[in-house]
């Protein structure tokens, strides 16, 4: 399975992964993929510093992306403090009552955090910088094209960006701003999404910019024959994210908590698409969680970054008391097809055989 | 492209066109797949026996298929009169103000006819009845397993019966009815749709119902790349339907002003899933006239069949108005793509060869 996206970053396969984990993103690239290393997690710089640092070392000298979470207007911004001013009480009470509700206990003495930062602009700006400091090949944003002026910083280290698109006007916009690679992101994908799913948008898309900007294909991709069906559909790759949730590496993660439980039972009707995670649309997996701001009567989630700063402290409440009925936490369609937990390695070998498999099948089709 | 449905229907290409317009049907079955009439508009039995008589006679002998509208459980039901009882004043008030608000003008005076009946499962009953006096050798259902006895006559006159599924669960319940073949309905497709994207249903679909079963994929399918992509995920055929409206052949259906200036015009972000044709879940084109339903003090629309009763005089003024910003249509995201209008041959001939060329893109692939 090789396309020219693999020479032009030294890959074996064109299959991009999206994760939180660093163990994950090195697992990876050391199986031949490119681990892209998700950065909204990290408030402090230094934390983030040195995960680049680890996964500098843990990669067998291979290639590795981040991703993080930059809108392309900048916004005004105060502080977390500031910000948190503008959250109305009748939402904070909605939380407070909905946890309680839920039977999700408080953090224990002494424990807690500040919510995601990740999702302002100044501190995605510092992921950037902290990430050009290190020796990625691929800076990826998960809200399309960032800024002018960070595309053009990633150039002059010789590093290339990635941008999502859900349809094909923003994929054109963000070729317009000098973004290199499109991840065409379907509506069966987790987080963020539009509306139009991968079957329409990935051709879409492919057409829309034309052979020399390549597109990954997102959304719903959790076996070799839907890394097929990308590569049919036109793309030059694939951008996965939900799969490498179900792997053994990602239990380095502490906060997987009652995920994997969750996970294993869902199908893929288990999701929702909605704006309770971060104020955009994003897909997460149906739970009594999603379900109560479903009902009627519940408020309307506030605008990005109001919504995460005002859901923070109870994803933090949520995630230490580890209830899988109750958990907030995005992901696919594809989440129905994650029923073991499996080595990165093995998932990746899967991914080939399986895309080796279709491929013969089309062949025999083919007459 | 061949598979296993090539010989069990006797046509070159498994590609099932699904269309309420008997010359497409006719076209598609002489172009080598199967064309697949649509009864619900047909409220006279009358009507529909010599539109079937034609189709036996302008199908140079091929096969063809129908396509009803029938639930599995038998509703209790009255004449359309008694029915039209049940829907609220509020309702009919929000249809009347509506269209007056488009400007959509009455019907001219004598014109009019009765909603469309093919919805009432009496009717779609009498649909069955009357194709099984010709020689169809499919008899699909838009919503799922017909009743048992339905299929078990079918199956007397040897034929084989589909049935439309937007989960695996359905599609299990289905075959333990006696369905012979599944058309995984992906969440991209126009009309009566599920909320998981084919890209993740059709898999779904094609392993739990096992190689025992045929699985067509639907949803998004207008290329010949969609179908490789449908193919890869394991389906024995593609389920069409969009691509079909924009045919020279189905400027022979009348009620079809307007609609292709829509269709020409339409984006792949142009359709909604909206409850308004017929109270479930249905894709259709964004007009106006879906905007004004979405819009906040809207009614909740009715149960089917009660909803179609209720917009039927409105579809019927639509129509005739020939408004192309106010059409009342099913189609799917695919209408993105469809941008002139084709004889069904030529559409035929372009997913034949787009299939190959997809094939041999993923050959290439492969290395």
């Amino acid at each position: 399975m090789r396309t020219p996206l693999c020479d032009e970053f030294g890959i074996d396969y064109p299959i991009f992964a999206f994760t939180p984990s660093e163990h994950v993103a090195a697992a990876v690239s050391r199986a031949g993929g490119l681990g892209v290393l998700g950065c909204v997690r990290f408030n402090d710089p230094d934390e983030l510093e040195k995960t680049l640092t680890w996964l500098d070392d843990n990669t067998d000298g291979k290639p590795y992306g981040v991703d993080v979470v930059m809108p392309m207007k900048i916004p005004t911004e105060g502080t977390s403090t500031d910000l948190a001013s503008y959250i109305p009480e009748e939402h904070r009470k909605f939380v407070d009552e909905t946890l309680l509700k839920l039977g999700v206990p408080p953090l224990p003495e002494g424990e807690g955090r500040e919510g995601v930062l990740g999702w302002l602009h100044s501190v995605a700006r510092s992921h950037v910088d902290i990430a050009l400091a290190h020796r990625p090949v691929l800076i990826a944003n998960a809200l399309g094209s960032p800024p002018v002026d960070v595309i053009e910083k990633a150039h002059e280290h010789g590093v290339k960006v990635a941008a999502l698109a859900g349809a094909a006007k923003h994929a054109l916009s963000h070729v317009a701003n000098g973004v290199d690679i499109i991840v065409a992101q379907g509506y069966e994908a987790g987080g963020h999404t539009g509306e139009i799913a991968s079957m329409v948008l990935t051709p879409d898309i492919v057409d829309a910019v034309g052979p020399g900007v390549p597109v990954l294909g997102a959304g719903g991709i959790g076996s070799g024959r839907q890394v097929a069906a990308s590569l049919a559909l036109g793309a030059a790759g694939v951008w996965t994210g939900s799969i490498w949730l179900g792997t053994e590496e990602y239990r380095n993660l502490a906060s997987n908590k009652g995920w994997e439980t969750a996970f294993l039972r869902a199908t893929s009707s288990d999701t929702v698409r909605t704006r309770i995670y971060t104020g955009k649309p994003a897909r997460l997996l149906k739970t009594k969680w999603t379900e109560a701001w479903a009902e009627e009567g519940a408020p309307t989630p506030l605008p990005m970054p109001l919504q995460n700063l005002l859901v923070a402290d109870a994803h933090n409440r949520i995630n230490a008391s580890g209830d899988p009925d109750v958990i907030s936490m995005p992901v696919g369609q594809i989440v129905g097809r994650m029923n073991e937990v499996r080595p990165v390695a093995d998932v990746m070998a899967s991914l080939v055989a399986e895309f080796e498999e279709a491929v013969a099948h089309l062949n025999k089709v083919n007459g």
